[in-house]
């Protein structure tokens, strides 16, 4: 081989070590929870905004009323476009409301420049809805049993809290169990707080809607199998998340049980 | 004057109450900087993403970066497309790095959710552009005098810290020179911490970039003419900002030559 050959083999080495799909995954949930935050205070301000103008409209979320921020017009109500949003009986008592309503007429380019700013935040929430969709593929593929026990997002979200995949599958199950209270461990470390019970595992729906005195005892035996899940997902492939969860259910069970 | 009629007129009332355009320029300076907030988040998400692929790709600043990844491909490299953005000299280095880049070949799907989400980005930019755009036509509008002497974004500012035209206008300049200081102010009033000189108007150059002991001295004699114009504004519609301008400039003058 000549240098140039070894240079290229050098260099095929490391684009091995960066092929981790769990990097990507990092990145999804990531950028799913900042478009969470953005698209929050994005909204809230759209309301603030439009309330000058129409004060009394209201939507069922914030992005219906995004959406009718974005057509509703009080001088020209577009009853067809809005019944479209909302339905027919909505949209009849929105215009009644439109007619009377009490914010104050704006003139043409001020209203354009909010639907503008709706329309962005639109395709915001489109946006993260679409990349959703992306991690529920992504995370069958890095990580199916993770994702058969807990779902995609929390999946992920322990993978980017652990640094990623291989990581995870490394660490102990009384680890896993708190990942993501790091604040409240060290509290417990520096002072005479109790220790956390759960972190990120609190969003698993057996954990954070049992009772608070059984969630302890859950969040552990749930830690233990994802441990397990996770070394198959890094280190064998095997998929054995079926018996995992069938196990994890088990113990729920035993433990409401008394 | 029946019933139907009074309310009629009532309504009218509490309408005209409501023209305010100045609600409406705080409304847009709080979403500028809003945008201004996620747009710098979202960025940063989007590059640590990109980097995955493309780790060598730099740019001059986030919108190009964001411009890029929307556009680069690192298999199939469209010159004429780079260098639109960039120029021929830098996409031709662009180009060399792409072709010895260290960064891992994503599948297609994964690359068109970076790309999307980059396009939604770009769109933020241009977003705020525009409000940029809008809100200097409005302050120009709603406050002539203030925006003579201070630009648009920094008379958005001190109307929305005060909450309304009308209430700027009634503040001793004492006040307007520590507007957006409170927290310095309370800290002043609660222990022995000096009080603060500047707050908001800071952002003026002549304040911001003056040494820091003259800045004190600046910032009082600007909160005067703030005071002056903001009255002008809100209640005779005079336009006396030149006047004011200049008597600041040469209190400004004063000042350095001590």
């Amino acid at each position: 081989m000549d240098r140039e050959e070894l240079f290229e083999k050098a260099r095929l080495g490391v684009k091995e070590a960066f092929v981790q799909r769990d990097r990507i995954l990092i990145q999804t949930i990531l950028a799913i929870g900042e478009l969470t935050k953005t698209t929050n205070l994005l909204s809230e301000r759209l309301s603030e905004w439009f309330k000058i103008y129409f004060p009394e409209m209201k939507a069922e979320d914030p992005e219906k009323y995004c959406a009718l921020a974005e057509v509703v017009d009080k001088e020209k109500f577009d009853f067809a476009r809005v019944s479209h949003l909302v339905g027919e009986a909505k949209a009849r008592e929105l215009e009644a409301k439109a007619r009377a309503s009490l914010g104050i007429d704006l003139q043409n380019k001020d209203l354009e420049e909010i639907r503008f700013f709706a329309g962005k935040l639109r395709a915001h929430f489109e946006l993260r809805r679409q990349l959703e969709g992306y991690l529920e593929g992504l995370a069958k593929e890095v990580c199916p049993n993770l994702t058969h026990l807990l779902g995609a997002s929390l999946s992920a979200k322990l993978i980017a809290q652990a640094g990623g995949l291989a990581k995870l599958a490394t660490l102990p199950a009384s680890t896993i169990q708190i990942l993501g209270a790091e604040k409240a461990l060290f509290k417990h470390l520096r002072s005479h707080a109790r220790p956390p019970k759960h972190g990120l595992l609190f969003q698993h729906p057996l954990v954070g809607m049992s009772p608070k005195k059984e969630r302890g005892r859950i969040a552990r035996a749930l830690a233990a199998k994802i441990a397990i899940a996770a070394k198959a997902d890094a280190f064998t492939g095997h998929f054995i998340a079926e018996k995992l969860r069938q196990d994890f259910e088990a113990r729920v069970k035993a433990v409401k049980e008394g």
